[in-house]
């Protein structure tokens, strides 16, 4: 086995984003995504054992990096209002700056068959706090008594939607505004 | 050109639909879609002109499928409330029947080349009147005033997601009750 290369391995990684997006997960081979990038399957292998490892590899980077973003979400004396409006604004954010994690994170969510193969809440330090928090706030009845992967999956999709809508220059998104897309995940979270 | 066979028709709409759920529209062909159903790709071509033909009849076809279930929506003097209640009690039914039409209409709407070649909403007759409802809502601050097509999407997002969670066997879906799901629906869309 060669000595591994970090720079290398992201470029395996940004490759084969490109290739998902493009083609879909079950288009997307370690031959392809190897010629992508000019080098040998062999060599790829050097980094990922096959093609599963790479796909969840791929996966786990953009997961990584959304939640990275969402790594300061702001305490509870704060109040649910602002720390839901703090992490939509951050989301958006993030979805402006890599949309191509949106959609990749998206492309993987919607596959039934593979959700049992992603890594799981408790897996990642961020998304386990988020649903610590999610769990109090819904003993104290101000987030809804709705199984939280649901309500977290309603969030995404409303960013998948305006990521979407923004990269298919939907004429309607001039007149989305950051503030209405807040409005409407405090509603569908909180319980009125 | 053959005297056209409705059977094959659709055969060739089916095919193409499981081609797409299980590899992805830029991976469906219309050699593929020939081969499943045994036939050869110039009797396909006198049903689709061309690939691009086929993959907008199948979009076509599902989506006329859902908005067919819905084109009894209850009129304005039952209240909203009321309508929104049976637009997505009608919705999770249709999605309980009919999962492979609500992963391909997404498996569509969520990529951003294909969604300028999409009908639009004029051109179906349940999405134009459902639109012309929300507008006047809208008018009169009962529905958020966040363009139409994204509180649509939204709604659909959420049906997509509980669709997929079934699929998927999650076992949060086993304390997702439709109400909740319905009842996550008029908040997100209504003015508070």
């Amino acid at each position: 086995m060669k000595p591994k290369n970090e720079t290398l391995k992201y470029q395996i990684i940004n490759a084969a984003t490109d290739l998902i997006i493009e083609t879909g997960i079950a288009n997307t081979s370690t031959v392809k995504v190897a010629k992508r990038i000019h080098s040998s399957q062999s060599n790829l292998y050097s980094y990922f054992k096959n093609k599963q490892a790479l796909l969840l590899a791929v996966f786990d980077y953009h997961q990584k990096l959304m939640t990275n973003s969402l790594a300061t979400i702001p305490s509870a004396d704060q109040g649910v209002q602002r720390q839901i409006t703090a992490i939509t604004q951050q989301l958006l954010k993030f979805a402006d700056e890599h949309p191509q994690s949106i959609q990749l994170i998206a492309a993987f969510r919607t596959q039934p068959n593979l959700r049992s193969q992603l890594p799981t809440i408790a897996e990642n330090e961020t998304l386990r706090v988020l649903f610590q928090t999610l769990a109090q706030y819904q003993s104290a009845h101000i987030i809804k008594d709705v199984p939280a992967e649901f309500l977290a999956e309603g969030v995404f999709a409303l960013i998948v939607n305006y990521t979407t809508a923004q990269l298919a220059h939907e004429t309607y998104t001039v007149d989305l505004k950051p503030d209405a897309i807040i409005q409407m995940v405090v509603d569908l979270v909180t319980e009125h």
